[in-house]
């Protein structure tokens, strides 16, 4: 997968996961304070179910694509004449996505039952994390400064979501480590597609000089603007979803305002007071 | 920003703070306990918001004057003949600034509505001395061995800072963790003088040699020095908050007394006991 | 002990540690939810101290056998002429030992006694583990290229183990931290093997080329496939305690039924309602 | 200091403050429980304002000496000719010993008023440590292989107390961290006396081989051999104490009987049964 597409497609997966988050997260967090929305609270646990499912559907095909792709492994492991291991960066990619798969398989578990505790759907996702990064980390020595320093970038934004998962186990449903871990999903995802024009540039874009000490430091600036929109989009999706939620509930309201004068019709039912108690 | 007073400004601005903070947080946590400075933690909240709109416009102005100084980038990035990057340092300055921007953003948001939680604050405020830190780090490659010595003292105050953050985000109000960070802020900004004054020497003052080896053991004892006169500062200022609110309450207990004299003269009214009850 | 044996030998140990560990731990986090299972919660600080009895005795063995072997140090540390330590890695073998014996006798104290607080077992395990890491880093310099990185690997399975134990002083009965160093123990105990197997070949196997970069990545990706062997093994004998808990209890309950009904001939009694309760 | 007296003094001055520390803890934790000792709780108070007046002494003594030993800096710190930093070494010993005073005093201030919130005095102590460890670290580069291994074990043993220190500032009156911070304190002290011992012999001993890989991996197995001995000395005097609290409350117990069979004799006051509710 060392291309272009290589890059791209698992960048897409995880700036599709951060977009969704981006929504998920404050929907989860703000519908928690109004009695109204009791039924948004609900549905997130089937919809966590659901990208539990996604997620391993999703680790399913890389899995498979990676061993079966007409010059990958399919699962030889090792040849034996001349001795030597086949195609070990398909192998690499293939455990990558085992450990997600795992992770989405714990997501499933953990909310369709009781059985599991709580955050270990976030321990199992800073694991898989951790084994991408970990992997990450020995991938990349012995190449040129501009490669090495642009996938340690990378590492930062893992390693970081790491930490961030291994947090939440501890301090569940606090908004400001949901919305972190939304920002460095986004982050990681730009940062793949960045890392492929970088270093594969598409439709006979200009090479980059990789050993150019003035690319480094633009790469390493770049890296925090890729930050600061991912802030952007979470901020920008956070309030879109709130004044959504405002709009639901005054409408409710008004429908209940609604109900209410109908109610007041026949005032001397008390059970007026308590509807009016939101 | 590579000279004497690129080192100067923004030492300023982190003393102006520290110091500001240095008189806030004592105020904030001496005036908790008795009743009667309950307005002094209301006026609070609107410093709060006010020092965040002071922080929008010290870094938007340090954005563009970055952008707009005569040999400045004039927002250029990229010049085509010959390929190369438009002043890399300014851009990398802007970013800087642009973190801090955000950071003050987030504090009127934060303190103005009910929308984020409580923390977020800190933590957009150690994000922006991470991208400081971060930048910083791969600024200063490539330098002679005391520069790169002294700047990396001023990388463990800033790492201390955004450790220090990260905390105050899970643990409110912990005066400790406030007066550390007070203490941080003042030691960054003096430290930044300190470099301006060892690299580019003002007032014809002599050269340093950069590649001498006590010259970097005594910069690093300075570092020291410079972190006992932050704590010196921070315990004088809060000595002086803490007398300044002791006579407020003594001054104001009398004045009570006294209308309690006055009350007590139509000693039939029964208001009076809960009045005294401070 | 640099051979096959003695890789093998420390594996078994810490390989039926954490089978037991995955057996014990999900006992006694289901049995705590269920009134009936109260009597597995006792027999379980029984068992405690029985496995700190085994690790003392395990730990004593292995001090004494890595002295008194035939080529061993017979507790002389400092051979006069010449001039040289005697066996020093049989003595740090012994060390590592001697930290775990403290832990198997902390172990025995917490357990047996009010005297100490709940966690200086787990903290008294961090210890030892870290002292185990610690010899393990500087035993390792000055070794080819793969050996260095294969013992590497398993300084961060120990280092893990060594954050969770510290962890665990201040979460008590996590049972994500729980599982996690179930899974550690089986890792170390299986890398231990995989170490074995590749440095000192046994069964006239073919040498692996230290210096290949490839083998390097193929133990990377290895690890990995280790520690999932290891959450396959943890999460399968969960489900085993956990099924037959679940039939515990449900027999439990028909025996009850069963008195309950014949209870529930003489209906009059009050007590009946109490015993359905559970 | 660079000599024999120069380890041996500042170790005996930590292995003293250790072996306070390890009869204060135990003092402090096992008297809480019993309501009999709550006099115990109450001088510890005043024992902790002296515990700080004394690091206090110690530090300005230290301080002073390093200043004025007939070979010292006596204040002055630049000589113009030719320019050189005067004895930066004394300098170094100075500002250790300052952040100590700092430390001491905040000590005093915390215990005897309510100005300061608890856990300052730990944050300090931290402080104070992190220096030492800092200034040690910069302090001992471009020494032989040996010299820098041998110190770098202490900077375990300091950053270890650093980190303890920070989190007792969170978890008060924890018992495993107080225990723990005590084994640090006789470990940093008596490894003190250990590199004073190999790197400047007394008596005429013979000289150890500095760049000898064997030496090292002794001096490593050693660390633990120091802190396990650490250990040791702590378990001893926490018993030691234990028993004596015991033997404390039994014979106070038996005043108590004996007050009571006397009680017994009028035994119509309904005051008696109170004094038996221990």
């Amino acid at each position: 997968m060392a291309n272009f597409e290589g890059h791209i497609l698992p960048g897409c997966f995880f700036i599709l996961f951060g977009l969704w988050w981006s929504v998920k997260y404050p929907l989860k967090h703000i519908s928690r304070t109004p009695k109204k929305n009791s039924h948004v609270q609900r549905n997130i646990k089937h919809l966590e179910i659901i990208e539990g499912a996604v997620k391993v559907f999703f680790a399913l095909v890389g899995l498979l694509a990676d061993q079966f792709v007409p010059n990958g492994p399919h699962l030889y492991l090792y040849s034996g004449q001349p001795h030597h291991w086949v195609k070990l960066m398909n192998w690499q990619h293939s455990t990558m996505y085992l450990f997600f798969l795992i992770s989405g398989a714990v997501d499933i578990v953990t909310y369709s039952s009781t059985l599991m505790p709580a955050g270990l759907d976030r321990f199992m996702l800073g694991i898989a994390l951790f084994v991408e990064g970990f992997l990450f980390k020995y991938h990349i020595s012995q190449r040129p400064m501009l490669d090495q320093h642009i996938h340690s970038m990378l590492l930062i934004a893992i390693f970081a979501g790491v930490a961030t998962c291994f947090l939440q186990v501890f301090v569940h449903d606090n908004m400001i480590l949901d919305l972190f871990a939304v920002c460095l999903a986004l982050l990681q995802g730009t940062w793949l597609w960045q890392i492929g024009f970088v270093l594969y540039p598409p439709w006979g874009g200009s090479e980059w000089d990789l050993n150019d000490h003035s690319n480094l430091m633009f790469i390493t600036m770049c890296f925090c603007w890729h930050f600061a929109l991912a802030i952007f989009i979470t901020a920008v999706n956070y309030s879109l979803v709130y004044c959504y939620l405002q709009n639901c509930k005054k409408s409710h309201r008004q429908i209940m305002i609604g109900l209410g004068i109908r109610k007041e019709k026949n005032a001397h039912a008390p059970l007026i007071n308590e509807s009016d108690e939101e």
